[in-house]
């Protein structure tokens, strides 16, 4: 499993292995059913510890992104209620949108900047898109 | 000061004060030059650790929202460098945009959810557009 943590960064590591999950779901890298690595066999290869795993898959279940079971470990499963994710969504997305006013981006540049990485990611491994088609 | 600190919540207690400031900054409640509270102050204000504060009010500076200064404590300023600002942004609007991806969230949906979200900003405290014309 291809996950890149930044040690050095002000971000906490389940949240970045959150992230690059949830990044990696985006890009089909990995797919619906899929099994994810145990939690001991990731701690071990990115050299953390078992709890930080933990956390990140627990909170991945917790947010509809995977299903973890004893026997099974941690599968891909997505839970596409879109009214429920959406607030979420529209928290982090307020969040996003909040620092840009701050910083003079225009409502038109999001717009742009919103196509180029929707595009970026859908393109990154074929994209979630072609699998389901 | 109007900051709201849900302490129930999964996110850091200093994370959330960044972004309840961002915020401020986003709809005019806090305007180019304001003072904001003291580190004690507003420590005392909200019931937290005068460290939470000054870890929140150093990342701010760090991001280039505002000065830190021994007499004038911390002062909104916001370095508006667009190119400075973009690949932080980049990398929160990517995130956001995977998570909708992996909901089935359309990119349609998406631009709607972004021009909803800009307007309620814009709009909650008479907003920095009109602040600047």
């Amino acid at each position: 499993m291809l996950v890149q943590i930044d040690f050095d960064s002000d971000e906490a590591i389940y949240q970045q292995l959150c992230n690059q999950i949830i990044l990696g779901i985006a890009c089909s890298q990995f797919q619906e059913g899929d099994n994810l690595p145990s939690v001991r066999e990731l701690a071990e290869d990115i050299g953390i510890n078992m709890h930080t795993v933990n956390k990140a898959y627990a909170i991945l279940k917790q947010e509809g992104y995977l299903t973890l079971d004893r026997r099974r470990g941690a599968v891909i499963a997505v839970d596409t209620d879109k009214y429920k994710a959406s607030e979420k969504l529209m928290d982090e997305m307020k969040l996003v949108l909040a620092q840009a006013i701050c910083k003079g981006v225009s409502l038109e540049e999001i717009h742009e900047m919103v196509d180029r990485i929707f595009c970026e990611i859908i393109a990154e491994n074929g994209g979630r898109k072609e699998k389901n088609e």
